[in-house]
C-alpha cells in the first residue's frame, strides 16, 4: 500500500488521499456530489447511532419531510431566499422522451413543472408550512423533530465529506409557545453536539455565537461548536440556531395561549452533517492514516496471525478462536484477517491507515510463550502482553484510547490557542501560526469584514464562556467587551 | 375522536383516514411527496432496524451513492432506460436568481447544466458505473451493499405510502463472480424479505417469480413476495432481482478470473419501501383503526388510569410506578398516559386508532381488588388480571398478539385462494371474491395481457413451490404446466 503524501508536505493532498486510501469515500462522476464507501459509511452509521440517541432522550422524535420544496417556499423568507436559493438544484420537468436520432433520451418540452421544485437545501419552509396545519393551540406545542436526510447546496469548490453539493445530514425543527423555551432548546441541543464531539469524536470543540454576517439564512441567533484541525483551521462542527418567529410569521403559524390570545410561534432548527467525518479525520488522523477514537470505530480490534503454512495458521486459530469471543462478549467488534493473499505487514499498513484502534498479532513464538503483541493505533505503542491478561489489556485500552485522542487533540488546541492585542501580533500568527486566535473586536460587521478581506481569518465564534475583559479593538482601537476567536477556517 | 369509515362501506376511504387519524402520514403541498409523522416514522424505523440487521447478518454493509443520475446513463442498459426514463424528475438548472419585477425568485437561464441529472428512480446505473472503478479482479467479489435512501418516480396517480413520488427504501446491489452465486443471492434476499414479512409484519406472503411483463426493468428474473390485502387484492410488498450481466455490459465491468480471463459480473438488485406501511396497515388494522404486530409497535403497552382527582391518580401512580418499570425491564416500551385533559374513553379510543398492542387499565376499584384491565388490540378482548400476575400476563401477550395476527391473516389468505378452472369462475371470483386466485397460463404474454384487459387481474407471481400440476390455460386452453397466481393488486 503505497504511502501518503506527509501532511507537513501537502496537508490538503494528505486528507484526499487519506478518505480515498482508508475507503472512505470518492468523488462521483456527477458534480461534487460524493460516494460513501461501506467503510467510511460505518463510521458515519455510528455517529447517526450516537446523536440519534441523544436526540431521543431529549424527547425529540423522528420523521420525514419531501425533498422537494416548492420555489415560492423559499421567498417567504427574506434572509432564508438569500441565503439558500442562489445555488441550489431546480427541478423543471417531470418526464424524458426518446430521442427521434434513437440516440438516447432527452427532457420532453411537454412536460414541464407549472412551479418549479427546489432539491432541499434545508427543511425549514417546507417544515414549517406543514407546522401550520399541526399546531392550533398551546396543548400542540412544543413540536421537537428531528429529520435523516440528504440535501443539495450547490457547491462550486468541492471537498469530500468537508463541502460537497450533496450531503447527509440531520436537520432538527421545534416549535415552541415562548421564545424562553426556544432559546432553551436551541442552547440544550449545542450542548449535545458539544457532548457528541468530545465523547464520541474525542474532539474538544469551542461552544459560541456566530455574529450576524456568519448566521443562518433567517436565524435571530446561530450558536455553534467549533473544532480545530490539525493545519491550525478551524473546522465549524454544527450549528444550533434560534430562530425566533420568522419561520412563523412567514408561514402564517400561529397558536391559541392558554389565555385565549392568539400568537406566533417560536422556532429552532440545528443540524450536524457528513462534514463531521471531515472533521474526525484531520482532528486525529496522521502521516500512516485514520486514527479512530474507539467508539465511533466499525472494528476495535483486528487480529493479525504471523504463520507459515497451514499448520501454524491452525495452532494460532486455536489461541484466536477464544480470544475473540471473549473480546466479543465484551461488547468489541473483533476481525481475525486470515487471509493467505496479504503478508502480516500489508495487514498492518492496511489497519494502521484505517485505523483501526488495537491491533494484535501472534505468532509462534507468542504461542510458546503464552503472549500476543498488542499494538495501540493513537501511540503507535507495542507491547507484549500475557494471553491470560489480554482481554482485560485490550478492553482496558478501547478508554485510554478515546481519553489519550481527547488529551492530544486538547493539548494541540490549547498549544495553538492565541490570545493577541495588536494587529501586526494577530497578522503574524493567523499567518504563520494558525490556530484560534483570541482578540478584541469592536462588535461591527464592517470591522469583521475588513479583517476577513485582510487576514482571510474569520470570527468563528463569540464564546459562551464567562470570560468577559473588555479591551479595544484589534484592528480600529474602538472600545470591545470581549474577546472574540478568530480563525482561517474550512 | 371521529369514527372511521368502515372497510366495507369503503375500503379506500377507510385506508385514508387510518393513515391520518393514526397519525402516520400526510399529504404535502408537493404533489404525490408525502409528510411522514412521527408516529409513523417510528414504525418504519423499527421496520428499517430488522432489515438492517438481517441484512448485515447475511454478510451486506451499507454504503451511499449519489442522489443525483446523469440522463446519459439511464440510456445504458435498454430496457432500463425504456422502464424508468419516462415519468422521472429532472434537474436542469443549478441557480435562481431575484425577479427583477421583486416578487420573489426565479430560474436563472444562465445557470442551464451541460447535462440535465434524473432524481434517481433506482441506481443500479450509478452504483454500476462506480463498481466498474472497484472491480478488477475475483478478488474484488463478491461486493455485497444495501443503501437506504430516497427516491422518487413521477406518479400521476399517488397513495399515502402505497404510491407516492418520492418514498424511502433500502435497495441492495450486489456483485458475483458466477451466474450462480448471483441467482443465489437473489434467492436468500427473497428468503430474507419473505422472513420479515412473516416474523416481524406478522403477514404471510407468497414467494414467487414474475412473469417477463411483470419484470423489473433490467433484470432477467424477479423474484417477488405477494401478500393478500383485506379487501382481497394483491399487493407486492418486496422484490430480488437477478440482473443478470446486463448492468455489467452496459457500464464495462469485468473482472480477472482465476484463470486469467476477462468476464464480465453478474449482478443483483433488491428493495423494500414505506410500501410495507401500506401493506402492515392494509393486512391487519381493522374500523377501530391501526392494529400493529409487537415487533414493530413503538409503544407496547399503554397504561391508562381511571381516576377522579389528584388524589386517587396520587394512589394510582404508585402502583403503576413499579409495573411499568417491571415491563420495561422485560424490553417493553410503556406509555403512561396521565394526561389530565383528555378522559379515558378518549384515550382507548385514541390508543385504538393507533394499533398499541395492549392497554391496561387501573381504577380506585382494581386498587381494592388487586387488579388490572388488561385489553388486547388485536381481539379487543379484556381481562382482569391480578396485579402481581400482570407483568408476566402482558409480557406472554406480545408473542401470542403477534402470532394471532399472524395465524388470522393467514387463515383469511386460505379462505380467499381460490384453485379455478374455467374462465368463467376465474371472472367471477377475480370480480365478486377477489383473493388470489391459481389458475392455469398459456406461458404468453398475450394471454396474460388478454386476462388483465378482461378482468384487471395480473400475474402475482408463479409460486415457487414445488407443486407442479399440469393443466390447461384457463383462457385458451392451450398447455400449461403448473397453476399461476392471479389477483387483482395495488
Amino acid at each position: 500500500m503505497a504511502k501518503l503524501t506527509s501532511r507537513k508536505e501537502n496537508y490538503s493532498q494528505w486528507y484526499n488521499e487519506l478518505v480515498n486510501k482508508a475507503d472512505l469515500a470518492e468523488n462521483s462522476d456527477v458534480r461534487g456530489s460524493m460516494v460513501i464507501k461501506p467503510y467510511g459509511y460505518s463510521i458515519w452509521e455510528k455517529m447517526q447511532a450516537a446523536l440519534d440517541k441523544m436526540f431521543k432522550d431529549t424527547g425529540h422524535s423522528n420523521a420525514y419531510f419531501p425533498l422537494f420544496i416548492p420555489k415560492s417556499y423559499l421567498s417567504k423568507e427574506a434572509d432564508h431566499v438569500e441565503g439558500f436559493a442562489k445555488e441550489c438544484a431546480v427541478v423543471t420537468h417531470y418526464r424524458l422522451r426518446a430521442r427521434e436520432d434513437g440516440k438516447g433520451v432527452e427532457v420532453d418540452p411537454e412536460a414541464k413543472l407549472e412551479e418549479e421544485l427546489i432539491v432541499r437545501p434545508t427543511s425549514e419552509t417546507i417544515i414549517w408550512n406543514s407546522y401550520r396545519n399541526w399546531i392550533q393551540s398551546y396543548r400542540d406545542l412544543p413540536i421537537l423533530l428531528n429529520q435523516w436526510a440528504n440535501v443539495v447546496r450547490w457547491e462550486m469548490r468541492t471537498r469530500l465529506f468537508l463541502r460537497t453539493a450533496e450531503f447527509l445530514w440531520q436537520e432538527g425543527h421545534t416549535a415552541h409557545a415562548t421564545k424562553e423555551e426556544a432559546v432553551a432548546e436551541t442552547k440544550q441541543m449545542l450542548k449535545v453536539y458539544a457532548n457528541f464531539a468530545e465523547s464520541f469524536m474525542a474532539m474538544p470543540v469551542l461552544q459560541g455565537v456566530k455574529t450576524e454576517s456568519e448566521r443562518f439564512a433567517g436565524a435571530l441567533d446561530t450558536y455553534c461548536i467549533e473544532a480545530l484541525m490539525q493545519d491550525g483551521k478551524a473546522l465549524q462542527a454544527g450549528t444550533s440556531h434560534f430562530l425566533g418567529q420568522n419561520f412563523a410569521k412567514a408561514f402564517d403559524v400561529k397558536y391559541a395561549t392558554k389565555e385565549g390570545g392568539q400568537e406566533y410561534v417560536w422556532a429552532t432548527s440545528w443540524g450536524v452533517s457528513t462534514r463531521l467525518m471531515g472533521a474526525l479525520i484531520m482532528a486525529h488522523s496522521d502521516d500512516l492514516g485514520l486514527v479512530l477514537p474507539p467508539k465511533l470505530a466499525p472494528i476495535h480490534v483486528v487480529i493479525v496471525p504471523i504463520y507459515r503454512g497451514e499448520d501454524q495458521l491452525e495452532e494460532i486459530r486455536k489461541v484466536v478462536d477464544p480470544l475473540k469471543e471473549a473480546l466479543q462478549s465484551k461488547g468489541l467488534t473483533v476481525k481475525f484477517d486470515d487471509r493467505d493473499t496479504h503478508k502480516p505487514g500489508f495487514k498492518f499498513a492496511e489497519y494502521e491507515m484505517k485505523g483501526v484502534p488495537v491491533r494484535i498479532a501472534i505468532g509462534p513464538k507468542d504461542l510458546e510463550k503464552g503472549t500476543v503483541e498488542i499494538a495501540r493505533r493513537d501511540t503507535l505503542e507495542k507491547q507484549f502482553v500475557a494471553m491470560d491478561d489480554a482481554v482485560d489489556h485490550v478492553h482496558g485500552l478501547m478508554d485510554k484510547i478515546q481519553k489519550n485522542m481527547y488529551d492530544r487533540a486538547l493539548q494541540f488546541r490549547t498549544a495553538n490557542t492565541h490570545v493577541v492585542d495588536t494587529y501586526d501580533e494577530f497578522k503574524r500568527v493567523i499567518n504563520d501560526q494558525g490556530g484560534f486566535v483570541l482578540a478584541h473586536w469592536d462588535g461591527t460587521a464592517e470591522t469583521e469584514e475588513l479583517i476577513k478581506q485582510e487576514t482571510k481569518a474569520t470570527i468563528r465564534c463569540i464564546p459562551l464562556d464567562e470570560e468577559t475583559e473588555a479591551g479595544s479593538c484589534v484592528r480600529t482601537g474602538k472600545p470591545s467587551a470581549r474577546r472574540v476567536v478568530f480563525a482561517k477556517a474550512y
